[in-house]
């Protein structure tokens, strides 16, 4: 399911879009505003995923598209979010052990569309990313997924650290990269497992990485300090294929 | 050796870049001139290996900084091209058997810049360029390759093909990646090796396909046509380095 991403500018047309149960990724409202209808948008937004951001008029003026925002400015999503159980009951369906890509902070939107484009190619069997710091799944990432998007499940959560720690109770492993850890080829990545890529600037942060089981290094033979984020998500991912199907 | 790119404009600043030896990837004439001095600048660029666009004026308009162009306008590289010999040079001088990743047409800077990222972590000696329909070293790429382009000289071709077949004679090895090919798993990799990776839309073109010795497929399980060039770069640049590291 596709439709465009979207600006939507207005205290009547956002309210409408949040009543008609549109996702919506961010809505920005002006930080001054507390009236009964900006009020009414806050607390229909609070029922939904919306990352709220609270910004300064000037800031809004900048986002809306039209000028007309009277206080308020919803992103929608270009693509609608799957559920993390999906993935895994389409696995279960496949006959194949869960393989799950997890994202910490990816904010490129190229990056994120390479990625879901890995993820598709490389069989796996979602993406999961985190509600906020993070670039959600804008026109720009779904261009960049080459299709992929029509395909590959995405899912926003709250609290990655909570996800990683649910999906370990039903049994799957979880490695994170990070040129720290030990080589890739060392480790055992098949079985059910979640691959954890870091932010392009900051990696993985501290509780995600303290929650997986395994920290994997891709080779580093050269003078700089990290491969762009959606090339080490490729590398990584297609280490785990390698393992599953080379055995 | 680095300084940024820049767009040069009128006849002057051209003539005196170009006399200066200042590297020009692609100098741009408006089509309907042929008075002296534009005949002077012409002459100058044939002797180097700038790409020369004839333009409308409209064209030159848009590309000029300032707008006073007088028909000409020449686009700096951001960074110096090295020679293959070099890199040759260079993998004898470490004892390690030449490593080269060669790009038929790759046309986002983010792309090449992150593909420079790659060759540099995975010890590849260089990386190759075709002069016409590629991207050059503008500044963006530099920026994608987050430092790389410091320490991994990217050489400029004008027969991505004649290249190759130099190279052969010397004693590399040419993998080419398409999706059409035999698994990479199944190819022995190790030794002196060229890694062809094709353009963004087309792949590798025929004749440049028809040069290589092999042609590599990273393994398909998705429901699309293709990863991400930085991506599939990536994924075969490292099984390189694990064929080589690990035997």
């Amino acid at each position: 399911m596709s439709f465009d991403e979207q600006m939507i500018e207005g205290r009547n047309a956002v309210l409408e879009a949040l009543r008609a149960g549109r996702t919506i990724d961010r809505l920005y409202v002006q930080t001054d505003l507390k009236d009964g209808p900006i009020l009414t948008i806050l607390r229909e937004a609070k029922k939904t995923d919306a990352l709220i951001s609270r910004v300064t008029k000037e800031r809004l003026d900048q986002i809306s598209p039209g000028g007309h925002h009277q206080g308020v400015v919803a992103q929608t999503a270009a693509y609608a979010y799957a559920e993390v159980e999906d993935m895994l009951a389409a696995a279960e369906k496949k006959g194949e052990a869960p393989f799950l890509i997890l994202l910490d902070g990816i904010e490129d939107p190229h990056n994120l569309g390479a990625i879901i484009r890995t993820a598709n190619l490389a069989g796996a069997h979602g993406v999961i990313i985190p509600k906020r710091r993070a670039v959600g799944l804008t026109s720009v990432v779904a261009r960049a997924s080459a299709g992929a998007l029509n395909y590959t499940p995405v899912a926003r959560v709250t609290n990655l650290t909570a996800q990683i720690e649910e999906l370990k109770k039903k049994g799957m492993w979880f490695v994170c990269a990070d040129m720290g850890g030990e080589l890739m080829y060392r480790l055992d990545l098949r079985g059910p497992i979640g691959l954890v890529i870091g932010n392009e600037g900051s990696g993985v942060s501290r509780l995600v990485r303290e929650a997986c089981d395994m920290t994997a290094a891709v080779p580093m033979k050269g003078d700089i300090d990290s491969l762009n984020a959606s090339v080490a998500a490729g590398v990584l991912a297609y280490e785990i294929v390698r393992q599953r199907e080379m055995g």
